[in-house]
C-alpha cells in the first residue's frame, strides 16, 4: 500500500498497473489535476464536478466502478470556535482518494496508525482504509459536541443569574451552531446506513460491520443534537420568563412606592391650602395628628402589601 | 436537432416525418396554438388543460407516449423582488416543448449552449435537453436564496440594533416569501426522484444519473430553505424579546425617578402645610436639616438602586 | 342513460331489466325510500346507515357490486359564510346514486351539460359521471379557498393599522374555518388516490385519468390551505407584538412625562415649603432662577430622551 | 347461546363439551377465578396477568387459540366527569369472555339486544358479539366528545367575556382530559385496523366488514380531538392576548391621567412657591390667567390622545 | 445452570467443555478481563469497544454466535435522584453475560427467583434469562415515572398557589429529566421490537411472547414520558400566564391609585397657589366645598372602577 500526498500521472499508473492499492490526499486540488485524476481513473463528469462544490449535503453516490463519499468535517479552531468543512471520499476498487477543503490535520492520526502498522488499520483493503477515514471524522464531533454542552451550561448559568441582551445572543448563536451541526450530521445518518447495507463489490461484510458502528455513532450524535437544541430552547424560555419575572418585581416596587406616597403627599397637600377658614390649622393638634396619621396610612398600606405578598 | 419558437403546423409535420428532434420553445400560447399543437402530438385532454392553468404544483404526469412536467421558475426582478412563474415541459420521443408564463430569458444560456454546440449538450438526444432546461431553472434557485440569505443578515441586524415595527413587517415578508419557495421547490423534490428512477422509454440511464443531480441540488435548496426558515423564526423571538427588554429598561427608569422623587416631594409637602404650631418652621435649621434628609433620601435610593443592579 | 330526481322501484327495476345506466339524485331521503333503495339493489346494512350519518369523514369503501363514497361539499351561502355539507356517493355497475344534504344547486353544471350532451361529458358511462360529479364538488372548493385568501387579506391589513380586540378574533374564525376545512379536504386526498388506483371493476383505466387529476386539484388545495394555516399564524404573531410594540410607546410616554414633571415638581415643592429662614425667598433673583434651574432640568431631560431613541 | 356473569366451571366445562357459544360478563374478578379460567381454557400466562393489571394501553395479542384485547371505556359519571376503564376482551372460538374494571353498564344494550333476539346480533357467531361489545363501547366515546365540546364553548365564551385565571385553569384541565382520551383513543386505532385485516380463523369476513365501520368511528373520534385539542390550544391563545390586552387598556387610562395631570399640579406648584418677588401672584389676572392655562393644557392633551386613538 | 460474580477462565472453559448454561454478572470490570472474556468466546473487537463505552444509546446488535444488547438502566438514589446507568447484555447459545456500570442491586430479584428455582425463570434457557433482566431493569422504570408524576402534581400545585422564580427552576428540572429519560427509552422501543421479531437461532418462539410483553411495557412508558412532557409543558404555560396575570393586577392597582389621587392632589395644589386674588379662598364655605368635591372625584372614580371591573 502507498500513500501519497500530490497527483503524479505516473506513479499512479504504475500503482494500477501493479494492482497496488494506494490512497491519494489532496488539499482543495486545481481543476487541472482534478481532471487529469478524473480523466486517468475514468470517472463520471458528475462526480468530478461535486468534488469542486464546497456547499454540498453529505451523500453517497455508487457509480459501480467507484463510491463518491460527501462527508462534513466539524473541527474546533484555535479561537475555539466550530468549522465547517467538506471532504470528497472517492473510493475505487484498489485506491481511496480524499479531497480536502482546507488541509486541516483531521487524517494524521490514521496516518499514523498506517505508518506503524499496528492497531487494526491492515493496508491491504481499500474499504476499511475508507471507514477509517470517516471514523477519524466523526470522532472529532464528539469533541465539538463537548463544546457546544460546555457552552449551554454557561449560558445556562448566566440566563439564571443575570439575564442581559448578550445573553440572547448567546443563546441564539448556540442555537444557530446547533442548526447547522444537524445540517451537517443529519443526511451523513443515511450515508453510513446506505454504506453498511450497500452491496457495492468493494465493502466487504466484514468491513460492513465498522460502517455499521460508525452509523451508530452517528446516530448517538444526532440524539445529543436533539437533546442540546431541546435544552438550548428551554433556556430561551428561562430568558423570557426570568425577564418578565423582574419587570414584575420592577413594577411591583413601582407601585408600593406609588401606592404608598400618593395619599401621604394628598394629606399634606390638603394642609397646604390657603383657605383663611380651616380650622385644623389653627388647633394645637393639627400637626401632631396630621403626622399620627400620615404614619398610620403609611403603615396600613406596609401591612397590606405583606399580607399581598408583594414585599 | 431544430430549435422553434413559434408552431407551425407543416415545419412540425415534416421534421416529425423526417425523425428529426426538435425544441419547441413558447411563450403563454393562445388557446387556438395549444388546440393545435396537442391535436397533432396527440396529447391528453388534460395535459394540454394543464398547462393553461397557470397556479398549479410542480409535478410529473407519465402520459407514456410522452411526459409532462410542470417546474415552477424563481426569477429576480429588476426591483430585486423575487417572482415565482410557471413553466410546462412536455418531453416527447423526438421533441421537447415548453410553455412559459412570461417570456423571461432563464433559457437563453442553454440555447446558447445550444447554438455554439459545444458542452455536454449533445443535440440529439430529447431527454438531455429536458435536464439542461430543468437544470437552468434550479440554478436560478440558488441566485434566490442568496438574497433570501443577505435580506436575513440586514434583518438580524436591524433586530438587536434597532427594533421597529418595520423590522417585524420585514421579518414577516421574508417568512412569507420562504413559505412560497418551499411550496414551489419541496414538490419538484418528488417530481426529479421520479424523474430519475422512472422507467419511460425516452429517459435513458445516462440521462439520469443527471436527473439525480438536480434532485441532489434541489434537496440542498429545501435543506437551505428550512435553514432559513429558522433563523427567521429565532429573529422574530430576538425582535420579541429585544421590545420586551426595552419595556423593562423604560420601566425600570420610570420606577427609579418615581421612587426617587415621590418621597422627596412628600418631605418637602409635609413643611408646606401651613399649620400654626410647625416647630420646624420656626428653627434656624430646618430647612438645611430637611435639605440634607432629602439628599440623604435622595443617595439613599441610588445606592439601594445601583445594588439591586437597576442601574 | 336516465336521469331521475325522485325513486320509484318499478322504473329503476325497468331500467336494471334493461341495462340502461342511471342517475338518482336524491336530497336528504327518508329512511324508508334508503331501505327500498338498498334492498332492490342490494347494498350491505353498513353502506345504508352510512348515508344516513350526516357528520362523517370523507371516505371510500369497496363492496365489490358497488363503491360508496363520501365527499363533503364546501358551499358558499348567501351571506358569504362557508356551509360545509355531505354528499354520498354510490357507484354500481349501471347506476350512480346521489344523496345530498341540503338540496343545493353544485351538480346543476353536471346536469346541463349531460342534457346537452355537449363536451366530455358521454352518458354512457357511470364511473364518468362519478367523476363527473366529484370534480364539481372540488371545484367549489377553489371559491372558497379565494374568499378565505381576501379575509386573510382584510386581517393583515388591520392588524398592521389597527390592532383590536375584534381582529383577534377575526383571526381565530378564520384559524377555525382552515381547521374545518383541513378536516373535509384531507381525507378526500386519499379517497381520490384510492380511486386513481383503485382496481375495482367498474373503473376503466381511462377514467382514472381524470380521476388522477381531481386528486391533483385536492393535493394543490391542501397545499394552500397549509399556507393559509401559516399566514393566518403569522397575522396572530404580527398582532401580538403590535400590541405590545403599541403598549412599549405608551410605556414610553408615561416614563418621559414622569421623568421631566417630577424633578421641576420637587424643585417648586422645596420652595412651597414654609421655613422661617429660607434665604432664596427674600432674594430678588429667587423666583427667575428658579424657573431658569427648572427650564434647564426639563430641557436637558428632553435631550436625554431623544438621544436613548425614546422621542 | 349461553349469556354467564359469573364463574362456574362445570357449566363452561358442561358448554364446551356441547361446543356451544357462551358469553362470560366478569366484573374485577379475584385472582382465584382468573387462575381457574385460565387453566381450564388453557390461555398464556401473560394473557391472564394483563387482565389483572389495569393501566394498558388498548392492544390487540394474537394467541392463535384466542384473541386477547384491551380497550379503554369512556365513562360520564353523574357529576358529568369523565372516567376512563379498561375492558379486557378475549375471544375464543366458542367463547366471548369480558373483565371489567368497575361494573358500569355499558354492555347493557348488547345484552339486551342478545335476550330479544332482534336486531343483527345473531347468537351464534363469537365474533359478532365481540365486534357489539366493541362497538357500544366506542359508542359511549361520542357523547364524551360531545361533553368536551360543550364545555370548550363554554370556555370560548368566558375567555372573551372575563378571562380570569379560572378560565385559564378550565382550558388547562379541558387539554388535559383530550391529552388522556387521545391516548385511549389512538392505540385503538390500530387496533381495530389489525382486528379488521386480521387472518384469525375466528373472525369471519363478514364480521371485519363491522369491525372497518368500528375503525372508521374511531378515526373519526381522533379526528374530532386532534381538532378539539387546536380549538383548545387557540382558547389559550385568546386568553393570553386578551389579558395582555387589558393591560394595555390599563396602562393607557394610567399613562392618560398622569399626562395630563402631572403638567398641571406643576403649573399649580410653581404658584404654591412662597418667593417674595413673584409679579404674577401680586396681578388682578394671575389666577383666572393660570386656570385658563390649566383648562387649555388638559384640553390640548386630551386632543392630542384622541388623535393617537388612546381614548 | 452456573451463577458466577468474577470471571475465571477455567471454570467458564470446563462449563463450556460440559455444555452447562452459565451467568457471569460482571460490574464495571477491568480491561484485561475484558479482553480474556472476549478472546476466549470470540466476541468481535467491536462487542468488546462497547462495553466499555458508558454513554451508547440502547442498541442491539446480531453478531449470528451471539447477540449484543445495551440498555439503560434508570435508578432512584437515595436522596430520591434519577440516576442512568448503562447494562450490556451478552446472549450465546449457554450463556448470558451481564456487564454492570456501578453494581447496584436491581438484578437481586432474578437472583432470588434463580435460588430459589421457583416461577417461571427455568434455570435451563439463556434467553429467557435474558428476558428476566430485561424485564427486571424496565421493571425500575415504572417507579421512576410515579415519582416523577409525583412531582410534577407538587409543582402543578405551587405554580397556581404561589409561582417563583424556582417553580420555574423546578419546571425546567422536570422537563429536563423527561428528556433524559425519553432519550433513555426511546429507542429501547426498537431494540425490543427487533428482539421479539428476531430470527437468531437463540431466540425461542416461546421467549419471543415474553420480549412482546416488555416491548409493551416500554411503549406504554414511552406513552406516559410523552404525556408527562405534555402536562410539563402545560405548567410552563400556567406559570407564564399567571405571573402576566399578577403584573396585570399590580398595574390595576397602581392606575388606581394613581387616577384617584391625581386629580385630587391637584385640586389640593390649586387652592396652595399663593395668589393674592383668588376669592374662594376668602369664602367661609370654601374649604368644606373643597373637601366635599374631592369626595366627590375620589369616590365617583372609585364606582366607574368597579364598574370597570378593575375593583
Amino acid at each position: 500500500m502507498r500513500e501519497l500526498s500530490a497527483y503524479n500521472h505516473d506513479e499512479i499508473a504504475d500503482l494500477r498497473a501493479r494492482d497496488e492499492f494506494f490512497w491519494l490526499d489532496l488539499d482543495t486540488p486545481d481543476e487541472a489535476t482534478l481532471e487529469a485524476i478524473s480523466d486517468q481513473l475514468g470517472w463520471h463528469p458528475l462526480a468530478v464536478q461535486d468534488t469542486r462544490e464546497w456547499h454540498q449535503r453529505p451523500k453517497l453516490d455508487d457509480y459501480e466502478d467507484y463510491l463518491f463519499l460527501v462527508v462534513k468535517m466539524l473541527l474546533l479552531t484555535e479561537r475555539k470556535e466550530i468549522a465547517i468543512e467538506q471532504v470528497s471520499l472517492v473510493l475505487g476498487r484498489n485506491y481511496v482518494i480524499s479531497f480536502q477543503e482546507n488541509g486541516s490535520d483531521v487524517f494524521q492520526p490514521v496516518r499514523e496508525r498506517l505508518r506503524a502498522g499496528k492497531g487494526r488499520l491492515r493496508p491491504s483493503e481499500s474499504d476499511y482504509l475508507l471507514y477509517a477515514l470517516v471514523d477519524a471524522i466523526v470522532d472529532q464531533y464528539f469533541a465539538v459536541l463537548e463544546l457546544m454542552g460546555e457552552r449551554l451550561e454557561a449560558v445556562q448559568q448566566t440566563v439564571v443569574d443575570d439575564p442581559k441582551p448578550e445573553t440572547l445572543n448567546d443563546i441564539h448563536a448556540l442555537k444557530r451552531q446547533l442548526l447547522f451541526l444537524r445540517r451537517a450530521v443529519w443526511p451523513l445518518r443515511d450515508v453510513l446506513n446506505n454504506l453498511s447495507r450497500s452491496d457495492c463489490r468493494f465493502l466487504h461484510e466484514s468491513t460492513k460491520v465498522f460502517f455499521r458502528d460508525v452509523y451508530d455513532h452517528v446516530v448517538q450524535i444526532v440524539d445529543t443534537i436533539e437533546t442540546l437544541r431541546e435544552m438550548v430552547a428551554a433556556s430561551l424560555d428561562i430568558y423570557l420568563s426570568s425577564v418578565s419575572y423582574r419587570l414584575n418585581a420592577v413594577m411591583r416596587v413601582l407601585t408600593v412606592i406609588t401606592t404608598i406616597f400618593m395619599p401621604l403627599s394628598f394629606i399634606a397637600s390638603i394642609y397646604g391650602m390657603n383657605f383663611e377658614y380651616m380650622p385644623e390649622l389653627k388647633s394645637r393638634w393639627g400637626y401632631p395628628l396630621t403626622l399620627a396619621i400620615m404614619a398610620l396610612v403609611g403603615v396600613g398600606m406596609l401591612v397590606l402589601f405583606r399580607k399581598k405578598r408583594w414585599l
